[in-house]
């Protein structure tokens, strides 16, 4: 019996790690393979063959897997160029050396690529013992094809919570008080994480990637709304910039002594710009920062599970020895008016280096909001929390991989 | 038979309203007064006679109040001074108008001066039919006498849940990437909430206002930290500053068109110094800002029923006519080994205006974090995880009274 490796890729999510514990409880209800690895840090630590084996984790320790943020096997940045085939030898070479004919990829669009990349390589090459599948994840929600991506669920629940709490702190003073509260959230190209907060119904003015930033129009909608009810609560994503490009964040920056450009945040500077222009004097700002992708103790329920199913679905459609270069993905059921999906498969270079923006005509026009639709989209991506397993009042979590990592036993 | 008035000040936190919650179902089990009001904004709405009548709200209405963050009274940060005998008079008249026997004050050490104040009043000009009864709060920990103040488990659970969370992202790259993570929490004076991150046991430098900020000192040791481990986890309190009383965060200051300092906050303060210095290039900061003050998402059980019981606590004792001028108070047994509290009450005025710094004995030396001692106290009073009532994907909430004021009815 041959056996399998899974490796973890891109950014941390809260749910990345439900994905891994699917795989591994798949394996115990239906062992197709000998032996679960997992190799540390993507495709680097498969390189460089730093594995543990998995096979045999407890019930117990699953689901502690399964509530730990970040990626527990480590992460990557490292891509499989095609031009560097020795990197593509190496891995047969691994895959070869520990009998392993499967590979679980979990990640995001980069991710998505070294599968297809990989495939593609063992085609050409006739190697047909060795199959590459993706799972995907991103808190970004900027994959395409899949209805939405493991991990953007439990973001926006968390996105949107804090939102909604921050805004009650927000009218904690007397209601001639004017103020502005700005809340910052992850997003360079898209809008999806900023526009999740709008899931709380609360925000006045949203400034998204996807929509250039105009400054008078922006500081006019905030002046108006302190006018009417003398706060404003403002959403911001990282990647808000002007019509040439810039980011808003970049009139913050600052250059270390390397040359490195700091960015501050566009929080920050939307705050600086309403000081500047006289348009209000208390501001608060809320950089939400690595938290919302990191807050697995409110990880939604939908999120978490469809993620460990989606481990499970990867697992289980392996048994089809033909069953490579694939994603597994998620699919809304439109058959029906109750939210649910369908968990199928598609072709992983499909997905590969392609970005998913929030779509425009969601977006209400100046910086209102999003529409109807939009919130019937993602609504049913934050129910349900799960019980989390505390210990001493902190919940339990599984620590990274390579501090206990010791090599395989022989 | 009399009425009661309740009324929240200062700073809000994630379970101030557990306290008027408890307040409100006291009087449901014994009502000792006819009505309970609700005053807007403090002894401010108190003046401006802007109350609500909370006497008949339901077990629902109820439970969703204990869970939502910030003061649903609002807030104000007006002191009455004991020179304003004006104000002093009108407070006496108005709970004369409205037959308001008992005043019940849930704030910080300001409020309790504004009890401690309204009692000694009373007894000069021979006003024996009125009370003050103070409910302390504060996420901040600065009380004196009590054990610990309500509000700051659960900033504190946050607090060190999020430390935890962000400490796996934090490691989710390969061992040899030097990195550092600076998580700034609240706490101009007082060292109590960055020193809860500590009950994560992953804190490597922790830096308080308790202690001196020595620049070389605190580089050194993310330094060395860095040189053996690769990584290192900063928490930071906003009021950490050098031996002159210089905010560390005074460097990033701004100036604002108004001539207000716009502070910077002390995390990115050193994260600049970090780079300046050559110590690390890859920092991350998290500023936990508002959000530790208000997410009632992940109240801690312990100190959300120790809240609710002191506010039904104040309630049940005010039966005693002679009961004023009092703040109740929490008092951890030592006659067990177990965690358990005693409801009892001490002057107000013992503790107006004082401060409770984190003890300079519980801090390990060359900023390595906090004793046991230091984790046992703390550790109790961030346990259990209540059941919080949501609607479609978001916590419950009560809206901020003042946005259905219409006054009393007739």
């Amino acid at each position: 019996m041959s056996n399998c490796i899974v490796a973890q890729s891109g950014g941390p999510s809260a749910v990345i790690n439900a994905t891994l514990a699917g795989i591994i409880k798949a394996n115990q209800l239906n062992p197709l393979y000998e032996h679960v690895y997992g190799g540390l840090n993507g495709i680097e630590g498969i390189l460089h063959e730093k594995f543990v084996d998995l096979t045999k984790m407890t019930e117990h320790d699953n689901n502690v897997l399964r509530q730990t943020p970040s990626s527990a096997l480590g992460s990557c940045r490292y891509k499989l160029k095609r031009s560097n085939v020795e990197d593509f030898e190496k891995v047969m070479a691994i895959m070869e050396k520990y009998d392993i004919s499967t590979l679980f990829y979990i990640g995001g669009n980069d991710s998505m690529d070294t599968v297809a990349s990989l495939t593609q390589y063992a085609k050409k090459n006739n190697i047909t013992n060795r199959r590459f599948i993706g799972c995907p994840k991103t808190i970004d929600n900027d994959l395409i094809i899949i209805d939405h991506a493991p991990g953007f669920g439990s973001a926006a629940k968390f996105i949107s919570t804090t939102a909604l709490q921050c805004w009650q702190d927000l009218h904690v003073y007397p209601v001639t008080r004017k103020e502005v509260f700005i809340l910052e959230t992850m997003g360079r190209d898209a809008g999806w994480l900023a526009a999740s907060a709008c899931l709380s119904g609360i925000v006045d003015v949203l400034i998204v990637p996807e929509i250039v930033f105009e400054k008078e129009v922006v500081l006019n909608r905030i002046r108006d709304c302190i006018e009417v009810k003398s706060k404003c609560f403002v959403v911001i994503s990282e990647g808000a910039h002007y019509e040439d490009g810039t980011y808003v964040a970049a009139g913050e920056a600052k250059n270390d002594l390397f040359g490195h450009a700091v960015l501050g945040g566009a929080g920050k500077a939307l705050e600086q710009m309403l000081l500047d222009e006289y348009v209000c004097t208390r501001i608060k700002v809320q950089n939400l920062s690595t938290a919302q992708r990191c807050h697995a103790t409110e990880q939604s329920e939908t999120d978490v599970t469809e993620s460990y199913r989606l481990g499970m679905s990867a697992h289980m459609r392996s048994a089809d020895p033909s069953f490579t270069g694939k994603m597994v993905c998620l699919k809304r059921r439109e058959d029906m008016e109750e939210y649910d999906v369908e968990y199928v498969a598609v072709d992983a270079e499909r997905v590969a280096n392609y970005v998913r923006n929030f779509p425009n005509e969601w977006l209400l026009p100046d910086y209102w909001g999003v529409s109807e639709e939009a919130i019937n989209y993602m609504k049913p991506l934050i129910q349900g929390t799960p019980k989390i397993i505390m210990r001493d009042g902190l919940p339990e979590q599984t620590l990274p991989y390579y501090m206990t990592w010791e090599g395989l036993e022989e």
